[in-house]
């Protein structure tokens, strides 16, 4: 971390701060420049409180050189983290592909994709039961009873499920659930971070909409600091000013997660999109961009699809993407398992 | 509503949407065009789900024409929603100003900020209690025990207050706070919104960072729509590409929420700017522009702040921005009660 | 195009409209809503400038339904376009690789380096002479000398050569180039883009680092409005709230230019990262997204580069990226020639 | 200027670094941090082209601490630019109006409206003959002739003239236009800008649509470095996420400006609004934020106007604008002369 400071700063003031800094066993050097000070802090920085310091008034500017993560780190944790769903895995090598519709509507609907989706090879089902939805006008998914249909087609099927916790109060109804996803939209609610990692279970951590890659890993922070190490991180696409498409696919996150955290990450091709046609090539581009895992909304009569049917694919079409996927994985040195 | 239909779709498919829709009680008509059909909704479109009707196979496109809120809507309800706070209003010609520190840190702290602010004669104190924090590693204020300071600083000085809250649970604590705050992060946690919005209390509700003015003002639909018509607007800046400020104010937003909507809105220049210098500018062109109030972070001794500190001004500045902003008032014939 | 008009519009007033709108052979349909009415306009509507019917007092709104361009868009002309370079070709299952400095630097760099690419086998060579630089104070190219330098390398090696021009009036010096590029800041740099057209060369379009894919179509259809329908548009990245790479790269354009226009479109993943680690990921996406090409900037010794060095790839490295995109290809069903 | 050294770099490259930058008069002094190390660059850094910097393989990244231009620079420039059109002035106290048609059309209607505008006493006409427009079927205005007509215009009524030049051919046509305006998508067009200084007229610099303020007041630096110091700013809103207005119109960056440079800096709140009922809020939250003047386009008759004319406001809304405006100056210590 560099602090500029002002040039004839009152000598007690930089001891202050070098003070409050050793506190945190930093130590300082200083070097006189032409019209600021220059402050570099050695040592490990991640708990300092920027805010606090730029408010000094004799501190022209901070500028931190290293990350303010420490536990999804790269750098600290150079080996990939490995999540295990049931006996299938993502990270590490594993390319894992998570299907299924955006809403649980009915017994039938759910466990007949499931079926559907077990002979594919998917990793795990998704499907939404508390959903987040723009106007309190919009089916907001039925709740409980989505999670009891989730369960019955894991119980069918065997495939893990993966879902939506939208409150921590909602936690006593996913005991059976596999992975709790956090959406896009509570990326930041640091409380429901809190109380999910609790559960120890893979979370799924949709990046915000307008969330920058780095509070995207410090809300994984918040997560594996409060003792859950189960992290996969989900590109979902970020808000722009071009409406020619739902959202834009910042596929250039992946390669740059990479590089920071060891934590897997996915893509989510049909949420960035909204149109299904575009799911395959973003999928494939996800591949081979280096991406561990695919999510994807499936749904075999679209048209009838309780919430976002434009963007759903049909089993037949995840077929093909999966299979074309496979084709990809070997340059990225990846395997489906 | 218009309904972009393609050309030669099938009547039955047409009679089924059509069904659909006139269940809702709305009429339709068909104009056929050269490339595609029209189908023109009549009636009052709020409660339906473009989602599911975008994803119908014959289906080009969906626009709507009317707004998707109805409560919170001017055309609906031409008359201002005025808020009370204790005997102070904000909306309908009444500018409120709310002050305090971005964190309350301690009993002497708080208690003798409201006192200054007390005699400046604000509308409000806030203070944050529960802080929700990029990084783990940053001060997350003093939770319950900063809720009760605040409530000691209204004891004693008689001021209202105003504090986030964060999670549904957090609600007991908050029996003594006048206004809760929805912080921009939680703006679209709907299951919070709902839950505040059973107290009835005035709800002073964050413009999120990258939320559009629609999906705004159908957050504050949520609250109104589980019976709360007290909701306070309030814009803090949007994301945008240039670092040169925090976030980018999007002063445009206050005449167009005017336009579509009867709710109060005000400004908080603290959090757009980042900035304390930037405060003063802002604070007076958001007065200009026509909000129907200010909310500013004080501090007496910004360097020693917990949070924040960077862009608060001290209630010296506080009282010269007061000034000059009920010069600017009459003009948009305001007025501070 | 949907034209939407207050009620109790006066007769006069809408015969004024729809005889302006008939005078471009539109005809027109009127449905009267519940709090507008509905004027569809029926035919070929790209000629019409919404700007000026939007201003029309009577006049609430204005929804294209059709799009704004005619020559480039692909419903008109479902023909992919393929741009031939020397006998090489773009587009219509041809995808092409383009490779070079950002900056030409001496006779000796450039030389070398188009040996060296020409055995890798890419289509054509490109390097910056006229550079648009943010800073008065960064290097600017080599200008005159710089398109020189490139002619040498092209008659040494017989690679085809792709530069930017930034004025009309450098147009003199660009005989012997076979692709004209403009760049991103030039998107919209009108008479540029008309005078270029007339050379009915190639003209590599880059997308503007805020434009919509409409604008960008619209660009396009400037040069072939003006009589060159050789374009090749080329996505470069777009500006994001996040500086975690240089640029967003928008890979889902790709998709939606390929639906909307019949133009051939590549990528340049250079640019859009900033940082050559991330070229090859971004390459691989690319090609995998169902892209027409690449342009990549090259220099095998990026430290002494001129402009951009951070982001070039050494010849070995790109011959490695050359090597994985030929296997990602046949998925697209695309080859290089 | 901060440079980021990898630890453990050999002694030769720092000095192939170290002598590079003392060859620009620059010293350097070298700290160890624990995992990289701090090489602090002391003097004059505007002239450093950091791109080349970041280049080197054993440099980390690089940290500007200060400004990367200098003519432009408030700290080495404290005194206000004052800009004389005629006998009005705009910057240094003296607040500017600036009015007139987004296109001329006729002589009539410049010449009437010319008159109009003369009687209120604004600052100088402003109207469009070389119009950029998205589309190439959308009105490019008069061209030559409508600058003829600007003309015509000053001579009968004395009212100094603005228009917008786009193109370096077209000087020659500007000989008695009083202003000349580099428009948004022309803002980095550097021939453009190189080409306009040497005229040593008042240069109008709108800011790009996706331009940070670094990158206008570079743009800006282009002109004053061809020695032409005749600049004023002009914001006129940036692209965002939200379509809810034309344009976001970024308030901040006038105090942002202020503080950077000594160049004056103008508001265009018709070309942020789209809007002609946001034209008069978004003005005086111009005049109280501290901009140096305003650029309003006036119509008539909006209705019948060939480009942006659901942004005009009349001559009458402009008069009253006026009358508001001069009640809001006193506060920033401004006056209209």
């Amino acid at each position: 971390m560099i602090i500029l400071l002002k040039k004839n700063t009152d000598d007690k003031k930089i001891k202050y701060l070098t003070g409050k800094l050793s506190a945190l066993r930093l130590t300082t050097k200083l070097t006189e420049g032409e019209n600021l000070n220059v402050l570099s802090v050695i040592g490990d920085t991640y708990g300092v409180d920027e805010e606090s310091i730029k408010a000094l008034d004799f501190v022209v500017g901070v500028k931190r050189v290293s990350e303010p993560f420490r536990l999804v780190s790269r750098k600290r944790n150079p080996k990939d983290v490995v999540i295990e769903i049931g006996d299938k895995k993502i990270g590490g090598g594993y390319f894992g592909v998570i299907a299924g519709p955006c809403s649980v509507e009915s017994e039938s609907q759910i466990i007949s994709l499931a079926e559907k989706l077990s002979k594919i090879g998917v990793t795990a089902l998704r499907g939404g039961a508390f959903k987040p939805r723009t106007s309190p006008y919009s089916f907001q998914g039925l709740g409980e009873v989505g999670v009891q249909l989730l369960v019955k087609a894991k119980k069918e099927t065997g495939l893990k499920i993966v879902t939506e916790i939208t409150d921590a109060r909602q936690l006593d109804l996913f005991t059976d659930v596999d992975v709790l996803q956090v959406g896009a939209r509570n990326m930041q609610n640091f409380e429901l971070l809190k109380e999910v990692a609790k559960t120890n279970k893979p979370i799924l951590l949709k990046r915000g909409l307008s969330s920058t890659v780095e509070e995207w890993l410090l809300a994984a922070e918040y997560v594996v600091s409060s003792g859950n190490k189960n992290v996969i991180l989900c590109e979902r696409g970020i808000k722009s000013f071009d409406s020619s498409s739902r959202a834009s696919l910042d596929i250039t996150s992946i390669p740059t997660v990479k590089e920071l955290s060891n934590l897997p990450v996915i893509v989510d091709p049909s949420h960035a999109s909204g149109n299904a046609k575009t799911v395959k090539p973003l999928a494939l581009s996800a591949a081979a961009v280096g991406a561990d895992g695919l999510m994807i909304e499936v749904h075999d009569e679209p048209s009838l699809a309780l919430s976002d049917g434009a963007q759903a694919v049909t089993t037949k079409e995840l077929s093909d993407i999966y299979k074309n996927v496979k084709k990809i994985l070997p340059i990225t040195g990846k395997t489906i398992n």
